[in-house]
């Protein structure tokens, strides 16, 4: 047995969670969705408690002189509890993933193979200012049969506590095991760093939040990292686009909602399109609000067009800012995304079938889109019903993560007695 | 563009590498199984170099008085070259992964959605002696459509090369980029390092080999890595075994092949089954060369059990060396594998169908077996035609890995102008 004594807060609370997942794994979804329903229930019941929490954080974070979107982002109310209530109860309309039949055969010595869907463990979500992931990462962790760590910001520390209490109560008040929702004990920066080196004991960390978050996560952990969310889209509009239509997607995927990581941040132009394409979009962006950073040919096409340097090319805005450039070619563009993209979403805009095949075969990210929005890179829109995240990266989950990214299979093997010595069927 | 002056050689290889993988990746099967072909016809051409090479390193290894196993292990045969070009020629038969639609459907917007397997890009390979590794693994990524980076040991270092040269030199008459398949320049462990924090040039690592090396690699690098192999395994016969299928099940498990990661090291016996069992499994291990390693009960049945203590139950011995603890129930041989077992195989042997249900439910190992050998966790076993390891962990791949784990997915979303503002379907 391993030696418990003088273990940390952070250790001791995944070791609770590491307990909780092995009773929360075999349970039915019948279990799991009644327990989201209470969940559901208590915080709608416990709305002045979680409101009066977050009024503290909200007094807190003002009196710090903390900017007024990310106040917005921490601000709960009556509405935005009953929003976070409802998004559970649509949780357990969705499938459970475990115990899914990914594959399965019989084997020619008879031994019937199945690999099924189980749950990852115990995952760990860290985050910035929202408190309603508190509520979203525990409601999909409960439905996949995961227990969940949740460490969220110390902006947020009182509403977190808050809803973490109501959670577990909930829980309790239906058997299942309340460890499996924690909040990870500790606000410094030393129980991030404990919950990245929990390797054993922690199956996995989600890092939800800004690039320098996202990055330190992913480079400090020893515990496996899925890495989410940072966006350098890319709208390339090829030689053969539909103008309108290109003019319509680019302000689209710009400026529908720029703050989010699949809003387009550069945009390619084809050099054969660029005098039918360019002024026209340009007047588009401008009457949208948006700054646009340009190489030489397109500040060619207007005044207000900024001298774009080479970082801008790399840069996420996040904001109503949108670098450009003009391209020689299809493959000057895929060359380009290459360099600068993070693989998250490209949108190409064209009507040549040989174009949109050659696009989509050679860019290499989570989502290759052709004639359509970047802004469709979503849990939501995929039709998956529910998001814990989007993965930017090649391993286990890429693109939009639902309640399969959150889980992991076994193979069961059932025999009437088979050995290797006298049943091998490997060639 | 990123400044590469003064780029150590492990990094102008990865980028050499990345290069190659972009072009790799939208290669047809055609032209990869044509790749393989003619690399397994060089092999068997060049059998006479690659016999130089080696005798090399033979000489080598003998000389430094190196263990008579893992000479054996190092020691190539004309045999031994044919049989690596037949196994790259199985692996032309093997369906190509890339390009298989894993799901797909027509979103209510009319956005046609689908998820696609594409190769993981670059995959480092770090691996011990067994120089047909070599082949093996460029075999296995080439069909993947993934660059691989070469890391073997330096005992190797004159075959591998001999092979590497060979293989480079068949990709080229078939007009497929040479730097797909390449040794990691230099011997020495900074190599190795370097690889582990190629972050953003690797796409992952895969260590095959002993504990050690597995363990340094899990926890020095920031590339993901999938941590492969092992296997403290567990038979547990429970009250309601078959005696007879018990014993042969035990000893093929254990003696069948004691050196490889699917064999078995620790054997439960239910307390209800303990006297009909153990005096005849015990009495079957010792006409089978093994030594059990056992705690009181079991030692009451045989002198030649030597006490077990804690440390034996965590051993892999990967030797004629076993483990047995009697079990009050099958609630207590569950906890054991809980606390114990690395989660590579466990198997019960029960006629119990209930027993049976329980196990497979709650035992959480990339393969759970009823009433079959732990031998059979394995790629060539379960019908995937070829193995590049066998996954210990619970991100990416869990068990025997095939092409299939070589790659990843990305979503292709074909729409006819579609915007976020007007055609959302997202509720």
């Amino acid at each position: 047995m391993v030696d418990v004594a003088g273990e940390s807060e952070v250790i001791q609370a995944a070791r609770r969670a590491r307990e909780a997942a092995a009773d929360l794994a075999v349970r039915t979804r019948g279990e799991k969705d009644r327990a989201l329903h209470a969940i559901a229930d208590a915080l709608a019941a416990d709305a002045p408690r979680i409101l009066e929490a977050n009024a503290e954080d909200v007094a807190r974070a003002r009196e710090a002189g903390t900017d007024s979107g990310i106040v917005d982002r921490l601000t709960l109310t009556a509405d935005r509890i009953t929003a976070i209530a409802e998004a559970l109860r649509k949780v357990t309309t969705l499938a459970d993933p475990v115990g899914e039949v990914v594959r399965g055969s019989t084997l020619p010595n008879g031994l019937e193979l199945r690999q099924v869907r189980v749950p990852l463990g115990v995952v760990g979500i860290i985050y910035e200012a929202r408190p309603n992931v508190t509520v979203d990462a525990a409601g999909l962790c409960l439905k996949s049969g995961n227990a969940v760590l949740l460490r969220g910001s110390s902006s947020a520390r009182a509403s977190n506590a808050a809803l973490v209490e109501i959670m577990r109560e909930a829980l309790a008040g239906c058997g299942l095991p309340v460890d499996a929702i924690q909040l990870v004990p500790g606000d410094t920066h030393d129980s991030v760093k404990e919950l990245m080196q929990a390797r054993g004991l922690v199956d996995v960390l989600i890092p939800r939040g800004g690039a320098a978050l996202i990055s330190s996560v992913v480079t400090g952990s020893t515990v496996p990292v899925i890495e989410t969310g940072v966006g350098n889209c890319h709208v390339y509009v090829d030689a053969d686009a539909d103008v309108d239509l290109a003019v319509e997607l680019l302000i689209d995927s710009k400026a529908q909602r720029p703050s989010v990581c699949n809003a387009a941040e550069t945009v390619l132009v084809h050099r054969d399109i660029a005098e039918a394409f360019l002024p026209r979009a340009l007047a588009a962006l401008a009457a949208a609000g948006v700054t646009v950073h340009g190489d030489e040919q397109v500040s060619g096409y207007s005044a207000d067009v900024v001298p774009a340097t080479e970082a801008d090319y790399y840069k996420e805005y996040v904001s109503l800012d949108i670098a450009a450039a003009v391209v020689d070619s299809l493959d000057a563009a895929i060359a380009h995304i290459r360099e600068y993209s993070t693989n998250h979403t490209e949108s190409i805009i064209t009507r040549s079938q040989a174009a949109a095949r050659t696009f989509t075969a050679r860019v290499d990210s989570a989502a290759v889109i052709v004639n359509a929005s970047t802004r469709f890179t979503d849990g939501g829109e995929f039709g998956f019903g529910a998001e814990i995240g989007i993965s930017n990266q090649k391993l286990h989950a890429r693109g939009p993560m639902g309640l399969p990214e959150l889980t992991s299979t076994k193979y069961i093997v059932v025999g009437d007695g088979q050995t290797k010595a006298r049943h091998s069927s490997a060639l």
